[in-house]
Formats: structure tokens, C-alpha cells, sequence
């Protein structure tokens, strides 16, 4: 079992390193394990708090839980991963996804490199840079065009948050990398280097 | 035929990265190609220019020549790859390198990324990085050590010209990388991803 942390920032192109790299594997081999998943439960929340809810802190995550999830896949136990609703901010409490170990499980997220206890688990660690500008033009596209929001709230919040966040957490998480991959997901050589990696780790290790 | 390209500042680590690949792989799969080769003759210079000569500096290399060189071995004929002294700043007009086309060519050298031409030549991009401080740390141990210097000569030249030149030409240059390897030549696992992707194309491409 191989298992691959990919962290990088808001719009760096880990999303799309990601997916190529899934797509170039066969769908029994690799599990696919999203930060974004283990969001703490914030249903308790007013909705004035919940507007204002920080999604880029580290604190905003259920550690505990990740930690021991890929702990269970590493020693061969299946889990039911957790889902949370951005609407509503909370954790379903009747729905969970269920992930099989795989030989290739990959860790995604923007905050995965600043938790001690995870980065042990992960054999290999990628960072997915991008530069800042490049960075704010992806979340500006995305957030106007598949959430709906208007340029002057992706603005505030990039300003106000995303910005913030990504240079007192994200950006020195960078040197837990064992490599950077720069221009995230347009990085053909990048990605079939990881690869060959996987491939190697497929041939080699086996389950 | 893998054409790779390992570039990063003095002290970087660059030096054990190429050691620790050529190591892992036999020694008929393997040329290495150096920039520090192909330094421009100096020998015209009085003793004064001499002793303050850039070698930091892209314009002191013969460009032409390390293009040719690796188009000739890329395209399967041998080389005389040149033989230079920084003792006379000279290049050797008896002595050359023999160098026979390879399934991999290593170039290594601080600079190789700032000539588009060479990077053209390169499949693989690969920038070894490094904090500033564990640099210059590196090169007053080595400088001290194995050149004679005195600290006050070592900082001098770093302050003078080998940080300037750095942060002119060398820095900019990793946007050129496919990937980067922080931590240098202690990245174990950066090297073995490298050494993954080399054993791929090893047993796909053959020569």
C-alpha cells in the first residue's frame, strides 16, 4: 500500500493533479480520501456564525477522525467516511461513503501537511504550488461561475480568509513536501513522474 | 533516451541528488554533463579580472557549445565534452571528456534553467531547493573545507556575487521545473521517485 498526501492551496490545481492521476489507474487500485469530508459538525451554529465560519483553518477539521480513518485503510480495514454539507454546515448523520483499502490511497486537502500525526502516515507528500495571482483567477472563475457568488464576495473572502489562512498555515506547510509539483495541474512531466512512482509501488508492493 | 536537467543554487543539494541517482543506476545507463565544463575561456584576463570573475553569472558559460553538445547525444553520436581549470580560468586545449549517448543524460548546474534553449532539450526539469541559510551554510563548510577560504572571503563572494546572482537569475528560474525537490540531497523519497520514473523509462524506451 502506497499512501500519496496531496496538499496545496485554494486554486493551485491539486484538485486536477488529482484526477489525472486517478484516471491514469485503474479504479480498484486507488481510493481517493477528501479533507474536505472531515469538516467538524458546525450545525450547532447561528446562521449569522455559520456565514462567517472559517472553512481554511485547522481548527476547522476533525483531525482525530481523519487520523484514524487512514490509519484503519493503512492496516487493511475498510471505512465510512464522513459527508458534510457546506449549506448546512453539518455532518450527515445518516449518509457516510464507504472507501475499501486500495494499493493507492490519496489524501487531498489544503490542510493536510499542518497536522503532525497525518504526515507520518503518508509515504509520499506532494505540494501543488501555484502562484498567487494564478491562484485568486482559478477561485475568482470557479466561485462566480459554479457557486454563484459575485465578484466583490469572492474578493472579500479571498481577502479576508483564503489569503490569511493560506500564508499562516498553507504556504509553510510547503516544506513537508518530499516534491513540489509548480503549475499544479497543466503539469504533464509532474504528473507522469507520479506515476511511474504508482506504478512502481504497484508492481513492487503489492497489496 | 531520458534527458534530465538538475538545477539549484550553490549548496542546494544538487550535487548529492545527481551522486545519489548516478549510485542507484548502472554505470553504462548513466552520462552526467556539467555545466561547470563548459565555463568560457578566460584565459586572456589579467590576474586581477581573473580573481574577480562571475562565475555566477549566465554569460560566463559557452551556451553553444553545452547545446550542441547535448543535441549531438541526444541524436546518438559521442562528445568531447571540455575540460576547464578555475585555478588558470581557462579551458584545456588538450584535454577533453569522452562522452559516449546514454539511455539517461544528467545535466546538472546552477544555471541551466535561464537558456531556453537547453531547457528545450530537457524531458524532465527537476530544481533541487533549499532555505538561503541551509545554502550558505553549506558553502562556507565546503568553501572552508575542501577550498582553503577564509570566512571573510566566503561571505564576501556570497554577499557580492553568489546571492545577487541567485536571487537574478537562479530563483526565477525553478518556474521551469517540472518538479522541485526541497531538502536537497537528504530527500530520500524525492530521489526515489526520481529513480521510479528513470527505471520507467528504461524498461519503455530503451536507448
Amino acid at each position: 500500500m502506497l499512501i500519496i498526501g496531496i496538499a496545496g492551496g485554494t486554486g493551485s490545481g491539486k484538485t486536477t493533479v488529482v484526477r489525472k492521476i486517478k484516471n491514469l489507474l485503474k479504479e480498484e487500485d486507488v481510493a481517493v480520501i477528501s479533507q474536505d469530508s472531515y469538516y467538524k459538525d458546525s450545525s450547532h451554529l447561528t446562521p449569522e456564525q455559520k456565514a462567517v465560519n472559517n472553512f481554511d483553518h485547522p481548527n476547522s477539521i476533525d483531525w482525530d477522525l481523519l487520523v484514524s480513518d487512514l490509519a484503519k485503510l493503512r492496516s487493511g480495514q475498510a471505512i465510512e467516511s464522513p459527508v458534510y454539507s457546506y449549506i448546512t454546515c453539518s455532518r450527515s448523520t445518516t449518509e457516510t461513503v464507504h472507501v475499501e483499502p486500495a494499493t493507492i490511497i490519496i489524501v487531498e486537502g489544503i490542510l493536510i501537511f499542518t497536522n503532525e500525526e497525518l504526515r507520518k502516515l503518508f509515504d509520499i507528500s506532494i505540494f501543488v504550488d501555484a502562484d498567487a495571482d494564478d491562484r485568486l483567477g482559478r477561485v475568482i472563475q470557479r466561485d462566480i461561475e459554479e457557486r454563484g457568488k459575485t465578484i466583490q464576495q469572492v474578493l472579500k473572502r479571498y481577502q479576508e480568509t483564503v489569503k490569511p489562512m493560506h500564508l499562516q498555515f498553507i504556504e509553510p506547510s510547503k516544506r513537508y513536501a518530499d516534491i513540489i509539483v509548480p503549475q499544479g495541474g497543466h503539469n504533464r512531466v509532474a504528473i507522469s513522474i507520479i506515476i511511474a512512482t504508482i506504478e512502481k509501488a504497484l508492481l513492487t508492493r503489492g497489496e
